[in-house]
């Protein structure tokens, strides 16, 4: 215990979020809650970012033919990857990977324009605009799942042509199309461990100490 | 509220953690809780990942003589940021960044090597390893916050040098120093924002309608 901790049931309660939290792509069709939309985006809003920059611009999809013209991207590239790994094409084509024509709010996260203005901690580390949306969007995932909300990140798709169908300045990105609404239920697992696609590495297989040890490599992948 | 809702309680305490999580820069002497840098990596592990890739490594630097020279590389490109910060040189020199010398714990966060055979969700944004990382870390700041430990991101350092001092593979990447300790008191606001180097954007500045607003650009920086 340190003078500022939390009390248990608080503590508990984030850890609950931390362990229950899941990238979802089932969704009922039920609107959001008054308000949880405006949260979730406020929630993002915490987070940290480098040299305070706030990188993170959140579009809401409200008009049905740009949500079906990003699903349609989706779908293309969702067959390219399937293309891309020949030796489980058919077990990751029956994997759902989104849901975004039946989820009740979708937003496109993107990285906002000028960003190489911002140098402070992205001198040497440019991709420190990407580490803080990914704070945020998490931030906002938390804040879903305590709501009994469903998020899932969607990166199956080609960031230029995303940008074309938002109007995106030259010098922005998409980085995230997310679905987000009430669900059945949230699934015990990650999809991809409970399809067999990949084991949780044990706590010793990510945490080294002084150097990287000899002859260790990366995560295996099941499409080798 | 939906069907699968926390309690308010375990909702409030969430969105405390939200609120009260600073990057700090500032540590106490003492030594973490038993056991709390595990408690920390656990959080991590619990974040999402793109194709459930898992790209995050963390080594813990326990030799004075890396945690020596890590600050010194730190503290070089921090006279590189400012001498690239012409206009608020001086400024920029006065606000403290890191704690790397006094913090109790220090991790240098990793991409793992070999993520260039993890295709699902990265074919056509293979930074998303990066924003899986970023999610990692704010699980990690979010239980320090709790347990009442102060977190800080370093992201001002040459990462081929880190790399090289850490023997790291070389398709594994550097991405964080993180600076972890007991504190005598969190920060009410980001440091950045507290001395006058930005303010928080309001919610309309980050969230949109189905395209770009014309005519909109970044964040503006105090430093132009």
């Amino acid at each position: 215990m340190t003078a500022h901790a939390y009390s248990e049931a608080e503590t508990a309660a984030l850890w609950r979020t931390l362990r229950e939290r899941r990238d979802m792509r089932h969704f009922l069709p039920d609107p959001l809650p008054e308000g949880a939309l405006e949260r979730l985006v406020t929630a993002a809003h915490l987070a940290p970012s480098v040299g305070f920059m706030q990188p993170w611009r959140f579009l809401r999809i409200t008009d049905s033919t740009l949500r079906a013209e990003l699903h349609r991207g989706v779908e293309a590239e969702r067959l390219a990857t399937a293309a891309a790994l020949p030796a489980r094409n058919a077990d990751f084509l029956q994997v759902k990977i989104e849901g975004i024509r039946e989820c009740a709010e979708l937003l496109v996260a993107v990285l906002m324009p000028e960003r190489e203005k911002h140098l402070i901690g992205r001198r040497t580390l440019p991709e420190m605009d990407v580490a803080s949306l990914g704070c945020a969007i998490q931030n906002m995932w938390l804040a879903a799942r305590a709501e009994g909300i469903g998020l899932g990140w969607v990166s199956f798709f080609d960031p230029e042509a995303v940008a074309a169908l938002l109007h995106l300045p030259p010098d922005a990105k998409p980085l995230a199309i997310l679905c987000i609404g009430q669900v059945e239920a949230f699934y015990p697992r990650p999809m991809f461990e409970d399809a067999g696609w990949g084991k949780r590495l044990p706590l010793a297989g990510i945490l080294f100490e002084n150097r990287w040890p000899e002859g260790v490599g990366g995560t295996p992948t099941a499409y080798e």
